[in-house]
């Protein structure tokens, strides 16, 4: 049984208020648990079913819980076995932007379109994505859940793009509407990439430092991409062959 | 003023079993309205603000409402100005198969997938989709607002996919995630390309139709891709050059 505190102060995680205050976040479900224990993230608690319990005999800070307590706290309608409290990285110090595609996320806010894209970008082997401060937070339940443990992987920073952006030398390339068609890119070129919000895509201001814009070519009559879709098929174009 | 009896017909329409019952569905927000305005779709009633009603003095079948009435017929949190009661599409007949590439998909369930794919078909200018009948419903309210007006141009098309894959002739397809590389890839083949469900890809009996398995390369750890991200690549690997 947990006491009501504890369900309460677990509960109060789910507030990105409260996440940063005391520099946590909730993970759940079994796949997502395990990806963290081989990660380098801290796990500070596990609530876990008995029979996952069981079958992690090797892991320590495990509180058994029956499944009416781990509904209290869960965030999914339908209930998982195992909830995890893990510490959130410190991740102020950008990273070497020298290496590959670092991927910007101008305004992302869909959680689920976030933590899509950071699944895609692992699938691709890009290590680190800088996002606007108005992107949806990397530790928000539903990013962490739709990245399916991808997060662990995928360094996630928050930075002020404008002062980012005007500090460096490296290519800029950004996905717009009005851009170059495919035909114009280097393949595996060290850059970049600029990922614009959902309905608006990328902000003028931030436009302003982009030096190539391309497109990916339009066959049908769809206004426009879902950003994940993007992301994923630009990011394909840009490391295949 | 909406009738306490209008609120309750319209609300029921959210139910797939009351949609179905009375073939007509619920559209919302002044983007698909005007892109169903323009399509072969037919509109039964509109409700609306005053100024929405203002800018479209050519729509008959348009009721003034206040916001107030429009927030208890609405389905989104942010309430939209106009919303429309609208005939499902009779598509009992299968379409021409043997133009392009037509996608099939085997039990994708979560609805903004789902429309995140329906978009990205009309991206690429596929013209039908033909789901499995445990696929999400089209007419599910969150599948016709993720994508963003394209389920007005892409035929959906629900069928028992062992019965349609069974007695046709054409290339069979499906991106699996122990396929051939992209390189073994055709280009602009006609053939029906089957995506598989979110967690469990394509159900055995329906791999048994499958003539070739395709997988995205990967570059980097995650497990899999999302189903519309990795529809978007092999698409544009598909159609591209």
């Amino acid at each position: 049984m947990l006491s009501r505190n504890e369900v309460k102060y677990i509960q109060s995680l789910y507030h990105k208020k409260n996440r940063d205050k005391e520099g946590l976040f909730i993970a759940e479900g079994v796949k997502v648990i395990d990806e963290l224990l081989s990660s380098d993230f801290k796990i500070t608690k596990i609530f876990s079913l008995s029979d996952w319990k069981e079958s992690h005999p090797y892991v320590t800070n495990v509180i058994e819980v029956d499944e009416a307590s781990l509904n209290r706290i869960s965030n999914f309608e339908t209930p998982q076995k195992v909830l995890a409290i893990v510490e959130q990285k410190n991740t102020t110090q950008l990273p070497n932007l020298n290496t590959s595609i670092t991927l910007i996320l101008d305004g992302i806010q869909d959680p689920g379109n976030l933590g899509t894209i950071i699944r895609t970008a692992d699938w691709f082997g890009i290590k680190n994505i800088i996002a606007s401060p108005d992107t949806a937070d990397v530790y928000n339940p539903k990013v962490v859940q739709s990245t399916m443990g991808s997060f662990t992987r995928v360094n996630m920073f928050y930075h002020d793009l404008e002062t980012l952006l005007s500090f460096q030398k490296i290519k800029v390339i950004g996905a717009m509407l009005d851009g170059d068609n495919f035909s114009e890119l280097q393949k595996h070129e060290t850059c970049l990439l600029v990922i614009g919000n959902e309905s608006k895509g990328i902000r003028p201001y931030i436009q302003a430092y982009i030096q190539q814009k391309i497109t990916i070519p339009k066959i049908g009559n769809a206004e426009s991409l879902n950003a994940a879709v993007a992301t994923g098929i630009i990011l394909w174009e840009m490391l295949s062959h």
